[in-house]
């Protein structure tokens, strides 16, 4: 499948539609980067295994609670014990919901949030088999924004990694159903004893997601890009709406992500500011390298000289700044996520690589 | 406002068409029960006082809740810290989406399930005021799905309570992202140390709202209640397909509310398998009602001797049992939702009452 069949892309989507996606989607940091030898135990592995050996727990993880999920209908007693116990509740229109949640949460994404989690978890010990829970439950966040950020009132795409939407591929209460059963399920995960053994860090967590998905945070930052779209014609925005908007829409939940190592490695307050601070870098970066490829990845559409959003007369960093400008914004970002790890040595490579991958997204 | 104004209403809508809707939703109570004085302290209180005041407290609440939630975009530091201090988030398109959350969420809900969580709590001695989060955030769901519910693509209902639906007084991706928004903050809300001292309370009501809600859950029954329809002209579901279906989609949250009172007060487990069997039996007499009043509220209606559900094919207790066979399970439900209580002698009386009032909106 080509760019050019895909609908246009807003944001972060083209990430996806350019590549990064699985299989092996770290593998191929091998080409771009520096190939660094690290010690796990006794075992030396490069940064690709790593990170494909963490896609792949995440992946398998979410299968599982996806699937998991599907056979609740039939063995939790709670809500159905005024029904009979012989009745099977796994007719495929009661079916219909979680497969489409299962297609949702596990089809080819490349689990940057989770691996966050993961490698933020590590500079404090926490192995990653202690992280799933808290890994797929920001996942389904994430998830769920994408598939109701793609229904027709909203970005109205019909692709996403090259396979039709949920919206698409069932319809459009489905999509939205399986949108908020997905967000509900990333709740009932974090609150699961097994997610961390301090109710306090599960309480923690929880209270971090909310925040950073809801009307203060990703929801918001959607609602905000929303408006701004519909109000392109006549309101312009500037840098520091546009830094808002992304803060809140694309920033917010890789910071919880950050903030989740650091919350399930009970670090201390110093380490979560400063794994605060590198997510907010990390997802500023993230935006202003997304808008590099929007127009970078366009002009080599023949005919189609600027990006999508430009031609949408969408504010995004290029548009504000230039090329150049979104350029050196991009590396002072970079610089702050890198300044934000000091404290952390060597163990916090893994991090400094994801944010070099993030930025070097731009070429 | 009249009924024949009113787009046809599915399901538990047609309770707050018929007037259970504020204001002063109890105090109606006074015409179709005797009224019982109850002792609080010193002070004697009837009934409809007694849940006035709860309404009142809780609309109250609700509303703090929102503005606060609005006024958060001002004050938080986190995810916007990588923007300039005196951006002031507060221009309409930023506030279109707490806006719409609070129109959804304070827009003369009669509050059945948040008065359920404050007279269950009471039997444990816990006061009202303890219990305003946990009511506010079982609101918020129910508030979110009835947003959802409205959409275009699943009931498209453009009324509700005499006001146009969110997405008709907004649009539809704004009520999307309010009913998302409103789920996330009913976490956010239960996370909140003043919900409950003990933190294994907080998760406990985190666990019980999110199985209750999602995919094995409310959420779950909506999307079975939708394939039914779609499919109702070739499928007719039976008796225990359409217990298991409203189990789900009305059952299970009114279910969580009952328990929500348990969980605060701390009862033991007795206590709470008394309380979420009587809250089950409580979900099927309000929808058994709920169909004998969609049946009986239209038979009043000139020329349309059926009701809604009815002429719509849709399986219902009316319909598979008819209507003498579903006031018999009606009765049937309250005798059961009664024996539930028997432990709790005098003190359930408030509990019976809104029992015997959900079953007597048949008439």
């Amino acid at each position: 499948m080509t760019d050019s069949l895909l609908p246009p892309k807003t944001g972060k989507r083209r990430l996806f539609a350019l590549g990064f996606a699985s299989p092996g989607p770290y593998r191929k940091w091998r080409n771009g980067l520096k190939i660094i030898p690290w010690l796990i135990g006794t075992i030396l592995m490069d940064f690709s295994q790593r990170f494909d050996s963490h896609v792949q727990r995440v992946d398998a993880w979410l299968d599982r609670l996806l699937r998991e999920a599907a056979l609740s209908d039939q063995t939790d007693q709670g809500a159905r014990a005024v029904v009979p116990a012989d009745i099977s509740p796994s007719t495929p229109e009661n079916n219909r919901l979680v497969t489409a949640m299962h297609y949702a949460a596990t089809n080819g994404g490349k689990r940057l949030r989770p691996v966050l989690v993961i490698e933020t978890a590590a500079l404090f010990g926490v192995p990653p088999d202690a992280c799933l829970n808290a890994a797929a439950a920001i996942e389904c966040v994430h998830c769920y924004s994408l598939v109701h950020d793609d229904l027709p009132c909203m970005d109205n795409d019909s692709l996403r990694r090259g396979q039709p939407t949920v919206w698409k591929a069932y319809d459009e209460w489905t999509a939205i159903l399986a949108g908020d059963a997905l967000l509900t399920l990333a709740f009932e995960l974090l609150s699961r004893p097994d997610t961390h053994g301090d109710g306090d860090v599960r309480l923690a967590l929880i209270a971090t997601l909310a925040k950073a998905s809801g009307a203060s945070g990703m929801a918001q930052g959607q609602a905000m890009d929303l408006a701004a779209s519909a109000l392109s014609e006549h309101v312009q925005l500037d840098l520091r709406h546009v830094k808002l908007l992304q803060a809140l829409k694309t920033g917010a939940l890789i910071e919880a992500a950050c903030l989740f190592g650091a919350l399930l490695g009970q670090g201390d307050a110093n380490a979560k500011a400063s794994l605060q601070r590198f997510g907010q870098a990390l997802g500023l970066a993230f935006q202003i390298s997304d808008d590099l490829l929007d127009q970078e990845g366009n002009a080599q559409v023949v005919g189609k000289a600027t990006g999508k959003d430009t031609a949408a007369g969408k504010a995004t960093f290029v548009s504000l700044l230039g090329l150049e400008g979104a350029r050196r914004e991009l590396r002072a970002a970079l610089e702050d996520a890198n300044a934000a790890l000091s404290e952390f040595g060597a163990r916090a490579d893994p991090l400094r690589d994801i944010a070099t991958f993030i930025a070097q997204r731009q070429h």
